[in-house]
């Protein structure tokens, strides 16, 4: 037996208890007379001590050879510390040590296993089985297990059905970022591995499972940006019989749930919010609701008062920031800079100080009176000391632009807090959308996104304005689910084809499979699902989805620890009757 | 709203309510004055009922025209049935129809969605999607969600994290069945996929996590045996500062625990039998204990008689099959045949009839007297009426041919109940295998199995008689997991390597990184892994793996109803830096 108790348990009620520990060296101080050792484990930290009144020599002589990260065995009892430490549930004791035994030993890992470590990220990336050592990265581990663990119970409780679909699966044409499997036994043909189980859970609403979920690794084989792996995990659900309603009403429960038990907040019926108000209100389908700053929309205020930056543009817009007043104005030329750089690629803004007073300030004083801004300030509703900035452009990019100034003042004004959830509902999404280049509609969702009802007569007149039943879950500004009704009736799903511009042809290749599966009594269906990575890291207040994977890969697709991918040798690539390219 | 019930809840306590259903049209009886439909969802049918005196005309005429799986909503009161069905737990209500809904159509399907179908195993396959309407497939897959639901609370019970661990991997040298994926972004490099998590979760104990579990996928590109699958699904498991005791006390909680809830079957303690007494009395690593027929040994009885067909070869070894005397000469002689096929190989097999009166009749009455039968019987413990049989061979061989025997009989005498479990361990396995066409010594789990420290000393004078501290679960004669206590200290595993004939070099280039991870405090773990599937199988009384798995493939690792894998553009292979060889 290695241990009696773990690391973490220990306390005033084992007062002279003889115990048995197991773990890591974590912090040693040799004072010569004495030696104290911090005794590390998953569940926390014991304090060892020996003392030369007390210990024997040979092992006050072996403790004091004792490395950081040696793997021991200790045995001892449970002593009063004199100096308590109440940061730590073991604080108020410590184990007098009889007996040590070295189980391993430690080379001098290459940062500092500790809260606030020395170590860069490659290089914990690259000994990552060092940095899940510490506190941090642990806890978004167990995090992770305990959030999943209750989206399983919740689910479960609901009648849902964990069905694992495939893995090994079938490109098709249009999955251009499908990685692909060669297989051996079947020369020349290639397996796919899944972007999502889409089909394969429309497949088991047709089999009559009534109500799917799967926590399930789905892949991509894309350029990744900051925060995409190339391997992600989804919670993806799928019921039967059921309207836009129903899902949504299971599916906010669930975010309740895990709310509730991971951080006992209630949250009230989600708001929900159309995709042309999120668009209007805060230049984004993924609002940040946790604190205001709404767009204020001003044509009718701005405009005509000579000022050309705003009278020749489609939407004057803005936003009033609270206590930003405050700004001197190289504060605010740094702003202008800011939105200024490419990845916003705003021209400009107009702003205008609230000042204490009353009066106001602004950049465009020669086009607008004192009374025209306060007309703005009426309109935005800005208080004493806000800083108004207005912006001008084609709606879709100002809208876009002002969206990243707001967010990037509300990270200022520390207005994101990590420990408040602000979850709501954004619905009826566009059906299509419109690409310049290739001069026709796209669907928004996918090609199985029912249209609402009331709007499919706009399907041949105006397809532009058709909505979806289709929905995403917005939490504190991220996307953490999204999914929709799909379409089961073959007539409409044909007219949803060709509107796309697919050929009979081209639907039955791409698509045939599922459609073949949908004529043999295919029920009313829907689903959505979540980001899994995403949805732990946000409700634990972070942003950083990498932090929430035990083994994560970097931005170029590779572990860095293990160095994968690799290449591999010829004879594997000869039984698979492929070769390299040059 | 689709449903206010489903299809199995209403009862005579629902009396008069008006309720609204939706499901498929399972059968359809229509005798002109009245239509009877039974409809079905997930959860049951219930019946529906139209007739002239209470149903509208043209309500009727709707109803005549349903076809076998459309898809409809049906609205109506609950009334009580004149004649009851006391089977299905709806079966003392009907609905009677005031309107219904056709949902969606259906083709005729191309088998009937009935407990029994007309259909065969590969039309059912490639109509997955309708085979799994049907309640014996529709009930394996719900009662493997329950399994895992069940596996996923009693780990986290017991302080397990799962962990997810990486599907994209390295591929290893000796990884000769790992199936590989291209990298886009890294043109010339590879991925594998996992055989299993087995370096991941020895990591996650060098990261201190203490104990691991993940019900996950693993994949292996080899060539299928009837009942093995591509990718298949195990709960793997790892545990830090254990020794085999505390993980056999674990896991066979586990299970305990799965029977308990699924079958409300206690099971006592298992029993532990050692490798070396499992080939002795079963001539099997995983025998099925629910039944007798052990083997025993009789060379002290058989030798030296004059039969030379049993003095030239290594063991006499025998079982006694209750009442199979009753098998004419003629079956016999097909038993006979039986052994004789090249699977299992064997020459032949001498036979002794017990009869009633006590005398006994063999196939080689030539060489053994009345007398001689009668301490073969005694030794066997045989009854009345058992049929004797005995073969001879060198020891592997035979008992791997009688064992194979053993099993047929049991079939053959109903003896395999399958709603009796008979879990065991079998432990004290051989460390090593030696290879006579490679002369050399394999490791019989992994190379990181650890030797029982007892027999350590022998590693260099004796390697096949060193036992690994390595265990199996069997159940029913099937081996439903195994694992073992690993080697954390590097002395030992260069030892380990070094008889294994690896240079140092090769041993560096194969799991240097595992061993690299090793020098940074390795503590004490072990470990075991079930194969889902079987275990999921097993426990509901089967040995059918394939109609536990939603989506199986075939023998050719084939998924016949999306027909995968499949040939890829060739767009995507020039993307990819590949071609295919001839």
């Amino acid at each position: 037996m290695f241990r009696t108790h773990s690391c973490g348990e220990l306390n005033i009620s084992h007062l002279n208890q003889k115990v048995t520990l197991s773990g890591w060296v974590s912090v040693i101080r040799d004072k010569g007379f004495m030696i104290w050792i911090d005794l590390r484990d998953r569940y926390g930290i014991t304090q060892l001590i020996l003392d030369e009144q007390r210990t024997d020599k040979s092992l006050m002589e072996k403790a004091s050879k004792l490395g950081r990260e040696f793997v021991i065995q200790a045995t001892g009892t449970v002593i009063e510390r004199e100096s308590k430490n109440p940061n730590i549930p073991t604080g108020e004791i410590e184990i007098l040590v009889e007996a040590i035994e070295i189980l391993n030993e430690s080379k001098v890992p290459p940062f500092t296993i500790e809260d606030k470590t020395d170590g860069g990220e490659e290089l914990r990336m690259q000994y990552r089985y060092l940095d899940i050592r510490r506190n941090p990265v642990k806890e978004k581990l167990i995090f992770r297990h305990k959030i999943a663990q209750e989206v399983r119970k919740y689910l479960s409780d609901k009648d849902f059905l964990e069905v694992e679909t495939p893995v090994l699966i079938k490109s098709t044409p249009e999955g251009a970022r499908d990685f692909v499997v060669p297989s051996r036994m079947n020369p020349g043909e290639f397996y796919a591995l899944p972007q999502s189980p889409q089909t394969f859970k429309q497949l088991l609403m047709v089999a009559g499972l009534d109500k799917y979920f799967q926590i399930v690794k789905c892949f991509r084989d894309e350029d990744l940006r900051a925060d995409r792996q190339p391997e992600f995990t989804q919670i993806d659900c799928e019921m039967t019989f059921v309207e836009q309603e129903d899902i949504l009403n299971i599916f906010e429960g669930l975010l309740r749930h895990l709310l509730k038990t991971v951080h006992n907040i209630e949250v009230d019926k989600f708001p929900r919010m159309t995709y042309a108000e999120a668009m209007k209100k805060y230049g984004n389908d993924k609002p940040d609701i946790r604190f205001g700053m709404e767009f204020h929309e001003l044509n009718d205020l701005a405009k005509g008062k000579g000022f050309e930056v705003f009278d020749k543009e489609e939407l004057v817009v803005g936003i009033s920031a609270p206590t930003l007043n405050s700004y001197t104005r190289k504060d605010i030329d740094r702003l202008l800079e800011w939105i200024q750089r490419p990845q916003i690629g705003a021209r400009g803004f107009v702003w205008v100080r609230v000042n204490e007073d009353g009066s106001f300030k602004s950049s465009a004083d020669k086009f607008y009176s004192q009374e025209d801004l306060k007309a703005f300030a009426d309109r935005m509703n800005a208080q004493k000391n806000d800083l108004m900035l207005i912006m001008a452009g084609n709606a879709n990019d100002v809208r876009k632009q002002l969206s990243a100034l707001r967010m990037e003042l509300a990270e200022r004004l520390e207005l994101r807090k990590p420990d408040e959830f602000a979850p709501l509902w954004v619905v009826d999404f566009p059906l299509l959308e419109w690409d310049e280049d290739e001069k026709r509609w796209f669907a928004m969702h996918h090609p199985f996104t029912s249209p609402k009802p009331e709007d499919i007569s706009k399907l041949k007149t105006n397809p532009g304005e058709v909505r979806a039943n289709a929905y995403d879950m917005v939490l504190n500004g991220n996307e953490i689910g999204g999914g929709s009704i799909r379409i089961h009736d073959q007539k409409l799903q044909s007219q949803m084809f060709e509107l796309l511009g697919f050929t009979k042809e081209q639907a039955q290749e791409q698509f045939g499979f599922l459609m073949n599966a949908f004529q043999y009594g295919a029920p009313p269906h829907g689903g959505l699902a979540f980001g899994f990575d995403r949805l732990v890291s946000i409700l634990d207040g972070s942003e950083t989805i990498r932090d929430y994977i035990a083994f994560p890969k970097n931005n170029s697709g590779r572990d860095v620890m293990i160095d994968a991918p690799s290449p591999i040798d010829k004879s594997q690539l000869d039984e698979l009757k492929i070769s390299l390219k040059k």
